[in-house]
Formats: structure tokens, sequence, C-alpha cells
């Protein structure tokens, strides 16, 4: 297998090849639609897995809302749908007919609708038209939503995973009767996906809200939790938005509170997407392919006999049997791979490149010694131990990796955030160490504007319980009471 | 809560305000699809769960491909053009633009599609033209893949769930070294649905294949499971099609095999849909609501508490604990309705429409008598339970519960399923009593055609298995040598 061009090279050859070489997805011949393949869907599996788990037990519920949203809707809401609306994959017509010349197929002109449709780049107008008729009371709040589903945004420039024309995520939409009570939601999601992202993607991640020019089109607030990436560019892992009332006033939805008046509903919305398996991969993979966090991997163990006959093979087996079962029974899942065609070098190879977290070895004098040889994929350190306690060994091990391959990451961000309180400071942050810069801001729109043209850095979050600090923006000079976090961002 | 229709009046009513009532699924602002309500996505839920397991037991693999699939594509396999690539929903235009007088949006002139994307109506052109570039040897196969999905189908006349322009399935598209491999695969599946219609929807099905007229466009044979519903129609329940070496000679997928030489590959497609939530449906329900069987069910169990004052029901929570503590530990999902805004009686009506099982109501005079009443939905009879041995009880009732629907759907097939020699005899079922004809037939599609206009039944299977038996065709009096089953379908 060819190697991979490593990343000092070119970061964004490696890990294109990296996705491909993996077996994690590819382009398809649909522009900017990607193909996930089978081995990074069943990543997308376990995330989806743990947080479906997750949301459940914070009371939500799944549904599913049509994949078409009628082009009045989004006309309902100004900012939303100036923000969605305009890059969109749009449906004309429900008919195809023979071609006049009796080759192909072509649009039946006939066949045009009415109304076009829109394919949903995101939900809230099809299902705050819905909540309309599911909502009348208090009684019927808090409506707890949540949808897996795919959703289209026409992207002019695409890259597998962290930006497709096509992608897939969970969007959550809950309507409340209070704006406290929404408020409170939208915090718990964050909290959510920032424990998710820290427990499960081992990656440390910023949380806050955005500035007003960041802000999600039609939210009063969006929060986000932001990663950094081992190329020293951020990227928005996850986004939960406090909607305010706007979604309930342009569909109006009212409900009767306990004193019998009509109130707007107040409400949230956020969500996660197929991006977070490209923030797994830039962040924690190596010139020789995936790293992979053991909690979201699915191979945790290989195994790779060394043998040359039949019953050297058959020897290793009855060795590897009872180790399979045990690993097994403790809910790991483990691949034997006995291929005689391959040799071990070329599985050594292949593993590493798949993001493997544990290789085992074993051959004639591993059976004579009792003993395997252990590589662990983060470190590639290759260790000796004894065949009797293996399986607690290894367990002990992959809970290893998962909290290393974390420390790693966290120790990475702390040292790319960077306090600047110049401008010369702040441009040497951006241009050239990358990461994080914590700087002062003055608050205003146009000057995040100005920063963004003159460096392409842009306000990342203004992190959550940022401490009160008096300052002076690295800009403009002028006053400002907390530092906030600039990077260059996918 | 108003009652639903009766099925002896209007069984169609009856369905559609069933499925509303029951808080399954509703239709929305875009004209034939549907939104799929939580309860009711619960079901979907458990019936993806279940045959999401069985499908990797059985060695697929989960991946996912675009939603748009380019016109081109379709134009490859001259019959699947002609049955899918025709009433479909077609994107033209990427762009929205503000309308030249300022108000709404419109599709913008300037954005119009090279080539024109059909919202996969199903995917195998978009799979084989990918699989061209993943099979090249004998050792790239069996290539089995299986991908959950939304897709779309331009119907005219829609229905919730049993027949709807969107809907969601899972669609496997395996590629295969040998013809025979490839028609035990679609064999195998067409098993695996069989046992889950039995086990799970606890409905039996027949098994067989489609007769030409019937067959998937692009296969070579189409076997199917068909379900007889209470009203006396049949529906398709699931089908499994060999495709031959159709779509590989349409996308030119070839691989080398174990001799050195290339051949083109063997295929299969399959698969099921939500649908399946309107077969179960209307197989099992009555005219107090929704009967699910327990497998399936979101809720197994639900205890309505008899109280008037705080003290009774704390009295009741102490008893009830243990109950609720036992039963989930068994796996059950556990309601407990201490709602003291509505009357028990409101809520037996209401878990009676939603189908819960097993309601459990406890009061003041069971504390004292140590007991419970249990009403099983399936026939509503009621029975007092002693409170000490109560979990272990309720799980016999469910898995009896289980049976019973079975076996009353059984009971309900063969009673409908008429083996019928004359014309006359098959006028009677067709138009008269409903269910199934058994019947000879001379094989021809155009005596299937004739049947058809004159009758609107149609062959849904030739039966697996049939024994040979010479007869005369009961429309044209040719020679047959096995029956078939004819029926009127959804």
């Amino acid at each position: 297998m060819a190697k991979l061009t490593k990343r000092s090279e070119d970061y964004s050859k490696w890990y294109n090849e990296l996705v491909v070489k993996a077996g994690l997805a590819e382009n398809s011949g649909v522009r900017g639609c990607m193909i996930i393949k089978p081995y990074g869907f069943s990543i997308w599996e376990k995330i989806q897995g743990e947080l479906d788990r997750q949301f459940k037990a914070t009371g939500h519920q799944n549904a599913y809302f049509p994949l078409f949203i009628p082009k009045s809707y989004f006309e309902r809401e100004a900012d939303h749908v100036a923000g969605f609306a305009k890059e969109a994959a749009v449906v004309t017509h429900y008919r195809l007919k023979t071609a006049d010349d009796g080759k192909g197929i072509e649009v039946d002109p006939e066949a045009k609708l009415e109304e076009e449709l829109i394919v949903r780049p995101t939900s809230e107008t099809i299902m705050w038209n819905t909540y309309k008729n599911w909502i009348k009371s208090y009684r019927d709040l808090p409506l707890l939503i949540n949808q897996w589903a795919n959703v289209v945004r026409w992207e002019m420039r695409t890259r597998l995973f962290l930006r497709t024309a096509e992608f897939l995520w969970q969007e959550g939409h809950t309507a409340h009767a209070t704006k406290e009570e929404a408020i409170k939601e939208a915090e718990l999601i964050l909290d959510l996906y920032k424990n998710f992202a820290h427990d499960f993607l081992a990656l440390p991640v910023y949380t806050g809200v955005k500035s007003e020019g960041e802000r999600f089109a039609g939210a009063d607030e969006t929060y986000a939790i932001e990663a950094l990436l081992q190329d020293g560019k951020a990227l928005q892992a996850g986004t939960s938005h406090f909607l305010g009332q706007n979604f309930a006033k342009a569909f109006d939805v009212k409900y009767l509170n306990k004193e019998g008046k009509q109130e707007y509903v107040w409400a949230t919305s956020w969500g996660v997407t197929t991006r977070l398996i490209g923030a797994l991969i830039i962040a924690h993979s190596d010139d020789n392919g995936l790293v992979l966090p053991p909690k979201l991997a699915p191979i945790h163990v290989v195994i790779v006999p060394i043998f040359r006959k039949q019953e050297q093979l058959d020897a290793i087996k009855e060795k590897v049997e009872p180790i399979i079962k045990g690993l097994e029974q403790k809910g790991f899942t483990v691949k034997f791979d006995d291929d005689a065609k391959q040799s071990p070098g070329w599985k050594f190879a292949e593993y590493e490149m798949k993001g493997v977290p544990v290789r085992i070895a074993i051959g004639n004098r591993d059976i004579e010694n009792n003993t395997v040889e252990v590589v662990r994929r983060d470190t590639l350190e290759k260790k000796i131990y004894s065949q009797d306690n293996i399986v607690e060994e290894i367990e002990k091990l992959l809970s290893d990796i998962q909290q290393s391959i974390y420390d790693k990451a966290l120790k990475f961000r702390e040292e790319n955030t960077h306090k600047v309180d110049t401008w010369e400071e702040f441009l040497d942050v951006i241009n050239n160490k990358g990461g994080f810069a914590l700087a002062h801001w003055d608050g205003t729109v146009e000057t995040e504007k100005k920063i963004q043209e003159e460096t392409k850095a842009t306000i990342r979050v203004i992190p959550s319980n940022a401490p009160f600090e008096e300052g002076k923006c690295i800009y403009s000079g002028k006053d400002s009471t907390r530092r906030v976090l600039f990077a260059k961002a996918y």
C-alpha cells in the first residue's frame, strides 16, 4: 500500500488520502455528495448510538419530518430565508418522459410543480409549521423533538466529511413555555455536546456563544463547541441555538398559559453532523493513518497470527480463541485476521491506516513463551505481554489509549491558545503560529468584519463564563471588558 | 376522545382516523409526504433495530450513498428507467434569489443544473456506478451492503404509511461471483423477512416469486412476502430481487475470477419500508384503536393508579415501584401515569387507542387485597392478579399476547385463503368474500392482465414450493401445473 503524503508536506492532501485509504468515504459522481463507506459509516453509527441514548435520557423523542419544504415556508422568517433558502437544491418537476428523439429521458414540462420544493437545509420551518397544530396549551410543553436525517446545502467548495452538499445529522427542535426554559435547554445540549466531544471523540472543545455576525440565521443566540485541529485551524463541531420567539411568531405558534392567556412559544434548535468524523480524523491521526479513540472504533483489537504452516495457525488459533472470547465478553470488537494471502507486514500497515487501537501479534515463539506482542496505535509503542492476564491488560490499555488521545489533544490545544495583547502578536498567531488567539475585542460587528478581511480569522466563540477583564481591543484600541477566541476556521 | 369510525362502517376512514388518533403519523403541508410522530417513529425504531441486528448477523454492512442520482445513470438500464425514473422528484436548480419585486424568493434561472438530479426512488444505479470501482477480483466478493434511507416516488394517491411520496426504508444491494450465490442471497433475505414478519409483526405471510408482470423493473426474479389484512386485501410487505447481471452489464462491473478471467458480477437488491407499520396497524387493530404485538410496542405496560387523595397515590406508588423495577429489569418499558388531571376512564381509552399491550389498574381495594387489575389489549379480557408474582405473570402474559395475535392473524388468513376451480368461484372470492384465491393459471402475461382488467385482482405470488398439480386455468381453461395466489391488493 502506497504511503500517505506527510502532514508536514501537505495537510490537505494528507487528509484527503487518509479518508480514502482508511476506507471511510469517497466522492461520488454527484457534485459535492459523498459516499460514506462501511468503515466510515460504522463510526457514524457509534456516534449516533451514543448521542441518541443521551438525547432520550434527557427526555427527547425522535420523529421524522418531510425532506421537502415548500418555498413559501422559508419566506416566513426573514433572517432564516436570507441564510438558508438561497444555496439550496430546488425540486421544480415531478416527472420525466422519454425524450422526443426516443433516446433517453427528459424533464416533462407538463409536470411542473405549482410551488417549488426545497430539499431541507434544516427543518425549523416545516417543524414549526407543524408545531402550530401540536401546541395548544402549557400542558403540551415542553415539546422535545429530535430527528436523524439527511440535509442538503449547495456548497461550492466541498471536502469529504468537513463540508459536503448532502450530509447526515441530527436536528433537535424544541418548544418551551418560557424564555428561561428555552435558554436552559440550549445550554443543556451545549453541555451534552461538550461532554460527548470530551468523553467519546477524545476532543477538548471551547464553549461559548457566537458573535452577532456568526449567529445562526433566525437565532437570538448561538452556542457552539469549537475544537482545535492539528493543523492549527479551529472547527465548529456543534451548535445549539436559542431561537427566541422568532419561529413562533413566523408560524403563529401560541399556547394558553396557566392564567388562561395566549402567549408565543419559545424555541431552540441544535445539531451535530457527519462533520464530527472529519474533526475526529484531523484531531488525532498521524502520517501512518487514522488514530481512533477506542470508544468510537468499529474494531478495538486486531489479532494477527504469524505462521507459515497450517499446524502453526491451528496452534495459534487454540491459544487465541479464549482471548477473543474474553475480549468480546467485555464488549470489545475483535478481528482475527488469518488471511494467508497477505503478509503480516501488509496487515500491520493496513490496520494502522484504519486506526484499530490495539494490535496483537502472536507467533511460534510467543506460544513457546506464553506471550503476545502488543502495539498500541496512538503511540505505536510495542510491548510483550504474558498471555495469562491478557484480557484485563488489553481492557486497561484501551482505557489508557482513550485517555492518552484526549490528553495529547488537550496539551496541543493549551499550547496553541495564545493570550495576545497587541495587533502584532495577534497577526503572529493567526499568520504564523496557528491556533487560538485570546484577545480583547470592542464588541462591534464592524471591527470583527475588518479583522476577518485582513486576516481571515473570525471570532470562534465568546467563551462561556469569560472573566471580567479590562483591556483594549487589539484592532480598534477601544475599551473591552473580556477576551474572545479568534482563529482561522474550517 | 371521540370514538373511531367502526371498521364495519368504513375501513378506510377507520384506518385514517386510527393513525392520527394513536399519534402515529399525520399528513404534512407537502403533497404526499407524511410526518411520522414520535409514537409512530418509535415503532419504526424497533423494526429498524431488529432488522439491522439480523442483517449484520448475516454479514451485511451499512453504508450511505447520495440522495441525488444524475439522470443519465437511470438511462443505462432500460427496464429500470421505464419503471423508476418517470414519476420522480427532479432537482433542476441549485439556487433561489430575492424576487424582482423584492418580496419573497424565486428560482434563479442562472443556477440551472447542467444535468438534472433525481431524488432517489431506489439506489441500484448509483450503487452499481460505485461498485465498478470497488470490485476488481473474486476476493472483493461477495459485497454485502445495506442502507437505511429516505426515498421518493411521486405517487398520485397516497395514504399514511401504506403509500407515501417520501418513505423510509432499508435497501440491500449485494454483488456475487456466481448466479447460484446471488439467488441464495435473495432467498436468504426472503426467509429473513418472512421470519421477521412472523416473529415480530405477528403477521403470517405467503412467500414466493412474482409473475413477470409484477416483477421489479430490472430484476430477473422478484421474491416477495405477502400479507393478508383484515379487510381482505393483500399487501406486499417486502421484496427481494435477483437482478441477474443486468446492472453489472449496464454499469460494466466485472471481476477477475480464480481462473484469471473477467466476468460480470451477479446482483441482488431487497427492501422493506415504513409500509410495514401500515401492515401492522390494519392486520391487528380493532374499533378501539391500535393493537400492537408486544415485541414492537414502544410501551409494554401502562400502570394507572386509581386515587382521589395524595396519600392514596403515595400508598399506590409504594406498592407499584418494585413492580415497575422488576418489569424494567426484564427489558420491558413501563409507563406509570399518575396525571391527576385526567380520569382513569380517559386513560384507559387513550392507552387502548395507542395499543399498549397490558394495562394494570391499582386502587385502594387492590392494596387491601394485595391485587391488581390487568387488562390485555388484544382481547380486552380483564383479570385480577395477586401482586406477589406479578412480574413473572406479566412476562408470561406479554409472551402469550404476542402468540395470540399471530394465531388470530393466521386463523384469519387460513379462513380467507380459498382454493377455487372455476371462474365463478374466483369471482365470488374476489368480489364478495375477499382474501386470497388459490387458483390455476396458464402462466401467460396476457391472461394475468385480462383477469386484472376484469376483477382488479393480481397474482400476489407464485408460492414457494407450490406442489405440482394438474389443472385448468380458471380464466382461459388452458393447462396449468400449479396454483398461484390471486387477490386484490393495496
